[in-house]
Formats: C-alpha cells, sequence, structure tokens
C-alpha cells in the first residue's frame, strides 16, 4: 500500500478510506499485513482521486460513476455516466441553490420551456433525465433576474459554437476504448477545460472589444 | 432611504455599510435624519449589488469598478476594467490558488510560453497586464498535470471558438452608450453567461456522444 500510494501521490489515510468506502478493491493479500495492487488499482485510484478532488464528487457520486465503469457498458454509456455524475456543480454555480430546489412558478417554468425549445431547435438529443436540462434552466433564470433575459432564439447562435466545441471535444475521444480512460477523459473534458474555455472567451472579448472601441472617444489609442 | 431599499431589494444595513466604504454617494440631505436618492443611485446600487454577489468581488475591487466607471473613459476601457476586475476567479478556479501565486520553474512557465504563443498565433491585442493570461495558463496546468497537455496549436481551434463567442457577446453591447449600462452588462456576459455556456457545452456532448457512440457495442440503442 505505501508503494501504491507513492506511485499515485495519494496519502495511505486517504487510500485506506477509499477502501473502508468500497472505492478501491482490496489488493492480493501475500501476508498478514501485506497485499498486493495491480497497475488497475494504481488507474481506479488515480480516477476516484480525480473525481472526487477535480470533480467535486461525493463519495456517493463517485461510487456511481465507478460501478457504471466497471459494467459493460458502452463508450456512450461510460461517457453519460460520468458526465451526469459531473453536472451537478453546474447548476449549483448557476443560482447558489440546489437544482432539484426548483422554485416552479412562473419564471422557473418560463426557463425550463426555452429549454426545451432550445433543444428541439437543434436537433439535440438529450435523454429525459440529464441533469443539464436543469443546470441551463437555472443559468437562465439568473440571467432573468438581473434583467437579462435569453430567449430559445437568442441561444441558438451560441448553441452551434458550443456544438462545434463538442465537436472538437469528443475527437479527443477517438481511439480510446478502455472504459476507465474514458471516464477520465471525459472528467478532464467537462471540469478541467471550463475554465480554459472561460479565460479564451474572456481574452477573445477583450480583443474584440480592441478592435470595435479602442479609441473611439479619441480619448485612448487601445495602448 | 427605505424606498431605495424597497425598490433595489438590498436590505437598509447593506445600503449603509455600502455607503460608510463610499461604494455609494451619501443621498442630498432634505431634512437632519432625511435623505433623497435618485435614479442614479439606484442605478449605481444595483451595480454594486451585482457585483459583489454575482461577481463575487471584494468591496475593494467593486470600488475600482466604480472609480472608473465614473471617469470619462471611452467603452473599451470600462469595459476592461470591469473584465479585469471580474477575471481572478476564473485562475482561482482553476488551479486552487491565487493567481498570482505563480510557482516558476518548468511547468509554470511552459504554461506561459503556450500563453503568448497562442496569442501570436491568434493576432489577439491582449495588454501585458491582463490577468487573463495567467488564468489560461494556471487552466493548462491544471489540465497538465493530469497528463493533458494542450499546447497552442491543440488550443488553436477552441480559440476560435471563443473568437466567435466574443463576437456574439460583444454585439450585445452594441448602441449601450451609459457607462453603468455597459459595466453591468460586461458582467451579465462574464459571470453568469458562464454557467450558461457550460451547460449548453455539455449538452452538445451528450448529443454528439450519441450520434457517435449510441448503441456501437449492440447494448444500447440510446434510448
Amino acid at each position: 500500500m505505501s508503494e501504491l500510494s507513492r506511485r499515485s501521490g495519494v496519502p495511505v489515510p486517504t487510500i485506506k478510506f477509499y477502501l473502508r468506502e468500497g472505492l478501491l478493491r482490496p489488493g492480493l493479500a501475500t501476508a498478514s499485513n501485506q497485499a498486493e495492487y495491480d497497475e488497475d488499482h494504481l488507474r481506479r485510484l488515480r480516477l476516484v482521486r480525480a473525481l472526487i478532488t477535480l470533480g467535486g464528487l461525493s463519495v456517493a457520486a463517485a461510487r456511481e460513476v465507478l460501478e457504471a465503469v466497471a459494467e459493460p457498458l458502452d463508450r456512450y454509456e461510460t461517457l453519460g455516466v460520468t458526465h451526469y455524475a459531473l453536472s451537478a456543480p453546474v447548476s449549483a454555480r448557476a443560482d447558489g441553490k440546489s437544482a432539484r430546489n426548483a422554485e416552479g412558478g412562473e419564471r422557473g417554468n418560463g426557463s425550463a420551456a426555452e429549454v426545451e425549445r432550445l433543444i428541439e431547435r437543434m436537433g439535440w438529443n438529450i435523454t429525459e433525465r440529464s441533469p443539464l436540462r436543469e443546470a441551463l434552466a437555472a443559468g437562465l433564470r439568473a440571467l432573468h433576474e438581473v434583467g437579462a433575459g435569453y430567449g430559445a432564439d437568442e441561444l441558438v447562435p451560441y448553441a452551434e459554437l458550443a456544438a462545434a466545441t463538442a465537436r472538437l471535444d469528443l475527437d479527443q475521444l477517438a481511439g480510446i476504448e478502455d472504459r476507465i480512460d474514458i471516464a477520465e477523459r471525459a472528467l478532464v473534458l467537462t471540469v478541467l477545460m471550463e475554465p480554459v474555455l472561460a479565460a479564451l472567451r474572456r481574452m477573445a472579448q477583450e480583443n474584440e472589444a480592441a478592435l470595435r472601441y479602442a479609441g473611439e472617444d479619441g480619448s485612448n489609442t487601445g495602448e
């Protein structure tokens, strides 16, 4: 176990916690206080660690992903399970409340209806149980609250660019067959790429603002 | 003041705090314990509130934005000041550490160098003092840590989509002349659109995965 800790960078007490929680299979006992851990343990440990620390998943949600990748799922299902487990934080960030804690009422229904209209307009295949419907609706409600209502029509151009981005993302899964690898890559694409894309968009906004407005009042030449 | 509170939805003690901190100008005294607040106070109060609660800005950072929008800046500068004040959270989210707390070393320099290469490849006009350089470098370091290194070449297609997104964003500032309104809109575009874009991208990933992989092993027909 100390070698597993050394190779993974995960402290021994944390590994013991994961074992107790059933997130990691026990090693093969070789003596009363010795067990052997193989390459598969190491990869699984790295995935558990990443789901919990990078993805911010609860132990229960991480267990769900791990159980899924242990089943004979296809690539689509593996991706979906990882994806759905990761999607709660988006909505929580969007409105500071639980995504499940929908308030109902006209406003809430309005956003949910715009989401359905957008999905239809885009022709997207999104399962009924996808937490992304509520995540998007929560984001639209937050915009609505500050007087910036976006309907399906205004969102279509953004959704088309999101679709192009998703094609780049999925290209990176091409050729990966192993389910643990797919789950790991989905985690990276979903969680770690988001701050990168946000920074790229802000940079592009800065550049676009410079192109359009620098020195417009003659008071600034944009450095 | 109670009317200002009623119209803005901001509690009186909070308004008093903003006054003490100099985030809001005092009203015009009409009696020993009465003051008049005009439409401009209301708009300023809403902006302060939004910067602090939605944008997560410190009082000092909010003051910086407010001082900026009080100066005779052009639209580009107003946008820039609001933008820069808001940009710290991106990098903090990306690596959990302060953006300023660059570790140096080969890895850190590598990411910073890729950022410069990307800016050059895109021909983007990004000021030297922009916090976005470090925000993007921090995001790339986090990816690098999990073995998913992205160099400038891999980022170019993403940056091109970010540029198209930024053009949609800036279209929404067209025709807005008032500096408080520009700052408010920049806040909305920068902070509140991010969870919406993240949800759209995840939805698009779900759809794209369904198109590419549903039923690939014959074990699932994608519902």
